[in-house]
């Protein structure tokens, strides 16, 4: 299954190429690495449980809309792109996609 | 409203006393935080989106699962003791549980 | 693993005896059915998907805001009570409940 | 807003064609309109909350997965067609799928 889903992902990037690193999800990336170390002082700090859940539900909410960032991207490029190329690759992609969406809504 | 909210985290705080940092929750934060500063890396080395958005979806699960843990001693400890005082305080930290689930669950 | 489940279930039950039956909480389960009557109303009439993904969104949001009522007055009678008498009752009520939650948020 | 929304969805309606009905989505819709039924009955019967909650929970699943049976075919079907139109039917419509994605999510 691995295996499979590894081939297809690398046949996928060597038609696409890879997408240029987004500055803005960069950013947004370190913003939420640091809002991981801050939940991480506040439980050595011993802040209250309702804080520390919600800066949890916080960091959860920003990794979730950086991932839509991410997920717009693919398929405005990958997905469009394979979905005209038409046959498997089209299949595979879609399938892909809806594995990706299927993880992503837990 | 934040100072209603905060008033009532600090006389609960005040009520239970700090819980002693989890040294489980930490170890798992400083995991996350590596994943996070994995998923940074991914992007600027511009790997493919899907398994970026995989690594997203790990991250939050990962960070989901830590707030579970930190909800149950939340409600062993915190509510069960607001619960057992009676009054307001047990119809605050209800009050406040329901409205941090509510956050969590998006 | 059921048995266990569906004792605890019982003694919990016995223990707080049955909630009356709220008159709101049927009223929104007779909107949701009637939800959901609708799409499949519109799978048969052949509507735009992503009408249908819409009303299925709502359906579920008017579920889950259903579950919140009742998973607040579970909280707090059944978990209240169980919490006061102390002991396993106490233990078991709050593994149930972190059980239920984690069921919940998917 | 609304309009603008309404005037795409008949226009990629109008491109694509509705979808004949597909008879295991209408099976599943009346079985989870059973489900809710079911709820109804519990609720009115004053059954233990949990059951109760669980039974939520899983008629949110059911609904889920019959919202994403629903979405691959948007995706093979309306998605691609867009896409392979190109201009503005692609752009709008990934924009509606993002928009149906980030509802769908909570």
């Amino acid at each position: 299954m691995i295996d499979v889903q590894e081939k297809l992902q690398s046949t996928v990037h060597e038609l696409h190429g890879p997408h240029p690193a987004d500055p803005k999800v960069i950013k947004r990336l370190k913003n939420i690495e640091g809002q991981v170390r801050g939940i991480l002082r506040m439980v050595e700090e011993e802040k209250y449980c309702v804080e520390i859940m919600n800066q949890i539900s916080a960091a959860r909410a920003a990794l979730h809309s950086v991932g839509m960032v991410i997920l717009k991207r693919h398929v405005e490029t990958c997905v469009a792109d394979a979905i005209e190329a038409g046959g498997t690759e089209r299949t595979h992609i879609i399938d892909e996609l809806m594995h990706v969406l299927s993880k992503n809504e837990k």
